[in-house]
């Protein structure tokens, strides 16, 4: 499963879903929990669903989720999705807002070789 | 170059920063040029910077950026550093809001095998 990290790469042809959580911090563990369900129960079956990765904010008070879509309109009919939806409603009554938006990356940057 | 393309992994070494900003549309192509110069400029120069990753958003009204520190520490090492903050004051300058946040990879998924 190593080779199968996800890439961040220009010009791929993903569309590029980055989701902030904004949460209590007794619930944090709560939130991760229940994405990572949705995401392995019913996400990643899901027709252009390429990858998730949930990431838990060291302040305490956030979780975010990039997720890679074969293209913006494989992203909407998840949205109309019924169990994707079921899913979707059990994280948005965990958290206080959550800012879900699609991207392109357009460029890439990587350290100065030393 | 392409072999160093950024990679998504748990319990990889890094620190994660995603910074979302929300932009007026017909500021942001320079807001993600502002962001490109100080990345090529400045940042990738910094003790610690690992990464930084561009996103364009689809609505015209984010820009995010997905970077990588080797710690917590390297990344408020440069929140210290003048240079730095010349460069982020020259984003905030364009943008209406600006979301940084700190965040630890926790899972990763990948889409199911065909």
């Amino acid at each position: 499963m190593e080779a199968m990290a996800t890439r961040i790469e220009r010009g791929s042809a993903v569309c590029t879903l980055i989701n902030v959580f904004t949460v209590a911090p007794e619930r944090q563990g709560e939130l991760v929990k229940v994405l990572e369900e949705a995401t392995e129960q019913v996400m990643r079956y899901l027709p252009g669903f390429v990858s998730a990765n949930i990431h838990r904010g060291l302040d305490g008070t956030r979780v975010a989720n990039y997720a890679q879509w074969a293209s913006r309109e494989h992203f909407e009919a998840m949205l109309r999705n019924p169990r994707a939806q079921e899913h979707m409603r059990a994280a948005a009554a965990l958290v206080e807002k959550f800012e879900p938006h699609l991207y392109e990356v357009v460029s890439t940057h990587q350290r100065s070789a030393p």
